[in-house]
């Protein structure tokens, strides 16, 4: 679908969550005979989920709620928890900044230097508890940092960025070769974002078990505002799962595509999967649970860039615990309660049995803008790298 | 009208009310020659209408009213009137409550028990005023108590949820056989929600001589929000009178399209029969007359699910007598008051006789948001199953 | 363009002003060279414009003001002015009014008889002051009234309703045949509304100088809302071009395209013309002006209808003189002042010299709601039949 | 992309910035290997940018600190500086007006003469500070003045009008010769607003080393209310480079596109370049730096037209320096500061190393409006000539 923007230059026409809507089918079926389970590499979980390393969602403590729910918790392991021995007086002072210096006084805090032993440490803490581990790292500080976490148990590795692409390249240092790393690191690797399709094929072959989908799809993400750059989710996922295909058939390996931001109802994780999503990745949703020490703010990586910050200190209120915001019972009916509740429904009301077979469900491009004459109010995405 | 959303994954467009305008033709009519008669099976109504199975629209007394004034209203067989004895007292607490403990309060209050004698009791005092007594069940309970509604003498009986399917997959118990279930019924059923062509062209092959077209329609119903599911209501209706037509070729059987949702001014009901509907269902605006025990709430059936609740209790205001809202006279200009009158007026305008000619009415695609350059407020929409 | 709403039905796409904008050309002209005359049957207008028969716009003053610049006001004689003998306590009554009374009140003030001797002492009042008169009455009315107004001097006619067609079916009264009534009547005609190429095709066939082209084009006319009917008007005047063009084809003459409505900046009227309109209709920029006895607030004449009313009072504040508003100077940037130095300002700037040939200018479809990521607030509409 | 309006009438489909977004590739590039150069003619510029002649924005100050910093400022030597002696007390006057009043009040002051030995004064102003002088005529002026400033040195001439085109006609004076006079002149010439590939192409074969593109780009500039011309701008960019590589297979002749207008954020510069331009011309940004002596608001040429005033005085805020909003660091996350450092981003993120490359980046159709579910405000633009 080739648009025609002016002479000199066309371009396709993308699509968001909020232009498209599941389509019933001539079937339903009962929500207990709906199957949620994701299986990736040799893990199962019981939910389609991973939580984004972000400091305002996951920590030790959150990581291991998570984890007992049956979802995947990422700890950022270049934040606030391998930077400070205790950060919750970080997590206080931030609550209580002024929008007007939260910006310049964040990139303050995150300029102390990472502390390698508190890596190990982390990780050691979730590994305790009896849950998988996952903690994520740029892909400039993976090769330095990695080792640290091994020592403490990581089980699976997130190597992340805004954009982080199969083909780095740079005059100044020699670039992480991914290939290379991937093969030799011992552990699965989730590797993102990434938001076309040529970027998740190669990233598919550099051996990672998982692609994260998502280049500033969040409604406030400001990487388009800063950067201009942006796929909107619903063709970046579908995108994504083309290349899943073709690669499919090129190797025979399967690598899951994780949506990655920009989803805050049960209606945004289901349409996710119905675009071809195996799995969602969530952030903002976490930072609003009780467990969060954040104090119902939400931030990422990229908010506190030195001297390009994008995304910003968001506020989202804390709406309930984790278990309720996953698995419910919701007490509101706004969506953003019982995410994977809504999945199960959405499945049941369009008559699929497994998550496999929901990404075949038919979908409909129906702009909520143009056919609810109203503005939909969506969580402040922020970036990644 | 197939959209590639991504390399993945295509949709259709769909389009909702705001998305469609009624085009004038080379002939006008005098209003007074305009015949809005409904004939449904063996009854014949002077509206094309019904009201919806929500407690905050139909009672016992305004399905009397609406009976006297040519429309058709739907009792929730299964909501606070065969719940209670008096629900009075519980229409007076649900219009007090707080927002913030409104979805989790009415939860506890639609737990209370059905109780089989009402539903004998209640569609007998609409029998007693000599107006066509019409009820609705969800498909999981309608066996189990549809020989106390006959007990009561009801005429028309509705089998609703927000999608009722032909086809519905259960391990734990054995589903109702609709085709069977109508078969042996001895009363004309009506049977939704539905959306697609396939799932309205199967509900036809159940024998209901009327299905319910809608899932998510309204502004502000929540359904697309919670399990991402929606059709817009222009198309949803488009699609129902082609499964119509090719039902009627193939059986010569014609089943009736009710559209069911979304609609809040005259000009909405107008573009539902423009778009094939043979007649509209509606539920805030019975809401928001001055004979509803309401007091300018409405809310609907899936509002208060126990786990996943969709739609919310909204303030819909005292607007009129249902006589002012449903034939006038007016008093504003805005289309909520005289819906029929507005109807009326739509086929006076553009030359139609009958509803049936009406169906065929040229319309166009012309967003409103677009045309207008503002947002249109719509009533907030409430779930039905 | 056809565009599939669902399997059951398609429409045309259409657009309004906002979704248009002019396209400059290789070529720009001096102003001082650009010809906005009018030619009309036998009569010459420095501006291609006519009043809209709207009490707020045009009483006996400000017709023969806007006579003294150049324009064409049509006075109602089914208005205020035809019914009160002095209807100035009536506007400042209507002004006072408040919002939640104001269309009861108005429904009440338009029920009083029309007193015939009012309009001959009317039309004869403008014709004293040297100016053409023009005057307008429904359909419906025309029979009853037209000696009357022949009796004051009446140059030019207009025969006005919400939509007029060429062939009106009633059971209860001969409806007026505008053929026979147009050919005799020994003055031109002007009829509409219509929105549509086969409606407007059809009142050209009635012998009408000039049809008037806008059916509930305005950002908030209720027509859409309460009927359901509307076509956007860029659409509408492209339609009605193409019917001037066949028609003429057909028989050598040439009826005028008179866009009505929807019209409130300079840019607008501009846009109207570039899109084929001969003239056009404005209500509410007059209305705005000093010398209007509404005090700010404009109405049409369907605002009041006795059983359905569609339109409202609102309030346009008051903007300037009539002088200032059609042809400055502007002190103000928004386009609402100086309108037809706007127009001369947009055909020097794209290089035409007459209106005639401006009718060719090439537009672009470019939705400002898309363009300019905000609402543009526009006048609410009213309207007329 | 042709679209039919109306049986009359077709247009192309045109988008906005808003509409646009860059799409990530296969690879990423170190910011640091990313060259922002920008040559024209015998200058070379760090930075891909002009200041627009606009006297809330450019200043023999802040021209200064812009030239040191790599970009080019354009001083309106029709504006303030020129028509006064010491302009700071009516910059004064300016930022206290009513908004009310300000428009009357500026269209007295610019209603003083233009006196020419100050011409030659400001642009020896900036020369003395050893940085490229630009300034700006109108086509009416140029001929005028144009010795007054080659006598202050001037290296650059930008010719300068909402719309100027290369066949001016009149019936009253002598339109300049643009080619004579380009030819003539001895210093590189700028010349625009142009919006149409025609109108491009026409500008680029009078001898001018680059043409401004742009007519009515910005959310808020009224040129599209007043006189309902204008081009959204990633369409005029794309149709002013596809002129651009017809002239220079035509000729062998590389004439630069300068997108004026419309660009608020790092974001916004970056599709300019994506688009097809070679360098961006932007004011309102330079109009908040702390330098500009506006006090925070922002106008421009047209904004005070005696008759028919084009855009408004707006207020913008002071942002910071104008390194700051330049090169950074920001300390906002807006993308509003350090834009050239968001270009910078974008270019890396994208794997790009020249802005010459960067043209031909992917883009996609991603309305913002869409696809975010939100307004974006944008600064108000404000018209040229």
């Amino acid at each position: 679908m080739e648009v025609e923007i002016g002479k000199g230059k066309s371009g396709r026409r993308a699509w968001g969550f909020d232009d498209i809507s599941i389509v019933p089918t001539r079937r339903t079926r009962d929500p207990e005979d709906v199957d949620l389970t994701w299986e990736l590499d040799a893990f199962t979980f019981a939910l389609p989920m991973m939580a984004a390393a972000m400091d305002s969602a996951v920590t030790p403590i959150t990581a291991i709620e998570i984890g007992r729910l049956g979802g995947l918790a990422t700890l950022n392991l270049e934040g606030l928890w391998t930077r400070y021995e205790d950060p919750t007086p970080i997590y206080d002072e931030i609550a209580s900044l002024d929008s007007q210096k939260a910006t310049r006084r964040m990139q303050e805090m995150y300029a102390a230097p990472v502390i390698p032993d508190l890596i190990t440490q982390r990780v050691a803490e979730i590994k305790a508890a009896d849950v998988i581990a996952c903690g994520s790292f740029t892909p400039q500080t993976v090769s330095r940092y990695i080792d640290h976490a091994k020592a403490g148990g990581l089980d699976i590795l997130v190597v992340q960025g805004t954009v982080v692409s199969a083909e780095h390249v740079s005059s100044r240092e020699e670039p992480l070769d991914l290939n290379t790393f991937i093969r030799d690191v011992e552990m699965p690797v989730i590797i993102g974002g990434t938001a076309s399709y040529p970027g998740a094929l190669h990233l598919m072959r550099t051996g990672a078990v998982g692609i994260l989908v998502g280049v500033g799809p969040g409604a406030a993400c400001t990487t388009r505002g800063v950067l201009g750059i942006g796929v909107p989710q619903a063709t970046a996922i579908a995108d994504a799962a083309a290349a899943r295909s073709a690669y499919l058939e090129e190797t025979g390996r399967y690598v899951h595509i994780i949506a990655d931001g920009g989803m805050r109802t049960g209606g945004d994780v289901s349409k996710a999967i119905a675009l071809g999503a195996d799995a969602v990745m969530i952030g903002s949703p976490i930072a609003s649970a009780s467990e969060s020490p954040s104090h119902g703010y939400h931030w990422g990586m990229a908010t506190f860039h030195p001297t390009l910050p994008r995304g910003s200190r968001v506020h989202t209120g804390t709406l309930g615990t984790i278990e309720e915001i996953l698995v419910g019972p919701a007490y509101e009916n706004d969506g953003r309660m019982n995410l994977f509740g809504g999945l199960r429904g959405s499945m049941a009301t369009t008559g699929y049995a497994t998550v496999k077979e929901f990404q075949k469900a038919e979908v409909m491009v129906a702009p909520a803008l143009q056919t609810e004459g109203k503005q939909l109010q969506r969580s402040q995405g922020v970036g990644m790298g």
